[in-house]
């Protein structure tokens, strides 16, 4: 016999409920406590995810979990915030199952654990369009990176690799350059996609060392433009700096542009991050000690027009499009 | 010549950025700085609004925004919080507009303002699907008064009047008593449907001598239900002391049968609260003292039922449907 699908109430007993942490009354009240573990600073962020835009409709939905609060993970990251717990809103399509439910809340559990960031409330509600996923994430700091304070002289450095998410975007959607591809090389790029990782262990290094952090969702290009308006600077980037995965790199050999579109290309989940001249060389240091490459790719310039890119003969490059957009 | 529509970024640097609050770097950073003023403990809450679930879809995008975020301030006040500001995220369909934008904006900005509730951030996307708002709000409390604090004895009190909405939504359907009303109560309850009072004077009273309290957005005897499942208790109410608005007798007298829809239906965003029988005068005079008048309806009793609502004869009423429910 089918199971009868959960009501309201029994989706969020049964199935969230055994997520929530401290200060969340296990999801009986209207509104949480967030627990601030002697914060005298919370940092907010927030980011949605939508079927068909943000992940395909048929993604694992534990992995479309970990994806939805990694994201946010990743805000807080940059921000040199530690996590103290999150909100999550669910409107669920018509079609929505008990299996999809507890796949998801299972996703979402281990995530939590691992990065102890517990669930503390949230909202479910349906919806006619697709599944739609917000979330939203509180952290603590003690000093608050912001965008806004790079300044001339400042280095710039990237974490991880770039790009491996927009080519791995490709991977899934079957472009021709994926079937050339190695099976490892695939998998890489397709996983890096489903799967950003939240760079919390440079949390101490950006709070101790970085002038201006923000992570890179939206393609390295215009997220460095985003961050040099903010702070009223420009930059020059040697892009043969931009670390890159094998992977990438395999790709790159098979379709040359691809490297645009890595360096343009959204999801990469990566820190990037400023530090003065004096500071710089104890930023890297403290991010390889805490196991996550910082790799240095430029420098921050006086003026207000957007960053140049060379490449190694000294050519600016120029992109067709600086960033992902939704619209 | 028709107007272009605006950017991602234009939409957040021209629409939205005039709402930033202190703590909010004028929406140009990844994250906020909740601020917190002070505060020792923080109540986190999140409700999310879809069209053609929770409004019309031509409702008056100004309303719709007041809305989406009065929900969320109806939370904060039935837990005595007094609001901090709040994040929102837009998942806007295909065909909005400038004018959509720009008329949302207005309407929340005048609500942002008239309840000190800036806006500090949040995310706008992309959905194929029904427009979509999810808000989360914050607010400061030297009490968290939560659902579970019900004991035998206590006793009941609602503020406001019951059942408007869940009749202003049969206005707005066109249901068959409505042409049957006076224009007055027709205007009375499609306002009360359309634009909730969120019941923030009532912070101190609830603060001071409030046992336990939520709002009530699924329908009183529904919510009610929950209040005490949480408490571990019972109740006895009296349905003739259920405050009704002069608009909802006027329906009610035409369609006895409404008295039912009026008690289990929706979105009143009335507070419901308990006090011990020592606290519960206090509780009433701090109340009518905020503006805000609170009616005792019944009493907390010992026992694991549901509460039963009596009429004057000293009958017990049954409802078909407890309350509102998305799935």
């Amino acid at each position: 016999m089918a199971e009868r699908r959960f009501s309201e109430d029994e989706l969020i007993a049964e199935i969230f409920a055994p997520l929530a942490g401290e200060g969340a009354f296990g999801l009986r009240d209207d509104a949480a406590l967030l627990p601030l573990r002697g914060a005298r600073e919370v940092v907010v962020t927030t980011d949605a995810l939508v079927a068909g835009v943000h992940f395909f409709p048929d993604d694992p939905p534990g992995l479309v979990a970990k994806k939805a609060l990694r994201v946010n993970l990743s805000d807080l990251a940059a921000k040199a915030a530690e996590p103290l717990g999150f909100l999550l809103t669910l409107s669920l399509p018509p079609d929505w199952t008990n299996d999809w439910a507890r796949s998801f809340a299972a996703g979402l559990a281990e995530d939590a654990r691992a990065f102890a960031c517990p669930l503390l409330g949230g909202d479910t509600t349906a919806t006619p369009g697709p599944l739609t996923i917000s979330i939203t994430a509180f952290g603590r700091v003690t000093r608050f990176v912001s965008r806004a304070g790079a300044r001339p002289g400042d280095r710039i450095f990237v974490s991880g690799t770039i790009g491996d998410a927009a080519l791995g975007l490709g991977v899934a959607r079957g472009e021709a350059f994926a079937s050339r591809l190695g099976h490892g090389a695939r998998a890489t790029l397709l996983e890096r996609y489903r799967l950003p990782q939240p760079r919390l262990p440079l949390i101490a290094a950006l709070r101790d060392h970085a002038s201006a952090a923000m992570d890179v969702s939206d393609g390295l290009v215009g997220d460095l433009a985003k961050l040099l308006r903010a702070s009223g600077a420009s930059a020059q980037v040697e892009v043969a700096k931009v670390p890159l995965s094998a992977a990438a790199r395999e790709a790159i050999a098979l379709e040359p542009e691809l490297l645009s579109r890595a360096v343009t290309g959204g999801d990469d989940y990566e820190i990037l991050c400023c530090a003065s001249a004096d500071a710089a060389s104890a930023l890297a240091l403290a991010a390889g000690e805490a196991g996550v490459a910082l790799v240095e790719i430029g420098v921050v310039t006086a003026g207000a027009e957007p960053p140049q890119f060379y490449n190694s003969s000294g050519t600016i490059l120029k992109f067709s499009r600086l960033s992902f957009s939704h619209f």
